[in-house]
């Protein structure tokens, strides 16, 4: 499905999900917002097959959301690791909604991994919908056809 | 993948991606969040085959996004239609971040068809984490392991 709708789809949801509509690449997006960079650092941590891996860091390369940048390791061969973009980084605000969603309507007897906290104070955050600077209740939230 | 991590995964980004992590799955809660219910509404909107549509509209059930309710059509016999729960509602916020996200880093040259609006005033919302009702910029959110 991936780059058929390419980015002249109307809806922007489905031009996100173009490059984020799977699980595993949205788990890559969170690793790398946890500060993940190397191939084998994903892989440990997702437990994904290598292919599948590659792929889906192609994708995120190809929408945008990683850049690729050559380090030499201690030993052995020059090879890339994955760097978030600006527009990378802009999707925090997606996997906060999304773990936090998945907290209140999915629960479960584990406690998470990873928690999203603001950097100067250490506050944890929960993820809203405002006008301006001012918080909107979720109940307000409504969704209209917009006039062409 | 749907179900085998269960409710059961630490991640709760995992756990959404579960329900909803692939692109059919959230074009429907976007379009049940636009007002559809019928299986004849959102095949016609998504274009999606019917097994599929069947198959992801299950997935969403299961999930507790959805409900069936049974309806009496003009003619012919009884069918279900498709209600948001609250949870379901809820994906507002989820969707509402991947829809602004697009729209600063996928650009299009086709207007959005929905918008995300306060239900009082009609204002358009974007999405933003919060500290109690306090707007933290997006630089400023910081991801990091939690403690166990």
């Amino acid at each position: 499905m991936l780059g058929i709708l390419g980015g002249e789809d109307r809806c922007p949801i489905a031009r996100s999900l173009d490059v984020l509509g799977e699980k595993w690449t949205l788990m890559i997006v969170r690793d790398a917002l946890a500060g993940t960079t190397r191939f084998s650092e994903f892989q440990a941590s997702l437990g994904v097959p290598r292919d599948v891996l590659a792929s889906r860091l192609d994708t995120l390369v190809d929408g945008g959301v990683l850049v690729r940048r050559p380090y030499k390791p201690d030993t052995g061969r020059t090879r890339d690791e994955y760097i978030l973009t600006e527009a990378g980084q802009e999707l925090s605000l997606v996997l906060l909604a999304l773990g936090d969603w998945a907290n209140r309507n999915r629960p479960s007897s584990e406690s998470p991994t990873l928690e999203f906290v603001e950097s100067g104070t250490g506050r944890r955050l929960r993820p809203a919908a405002v006008v301006g600077d001012r918080v909107v209740p979720t109940a307000d939230i409504a969704v209209r056809p917009r006039d062409r």
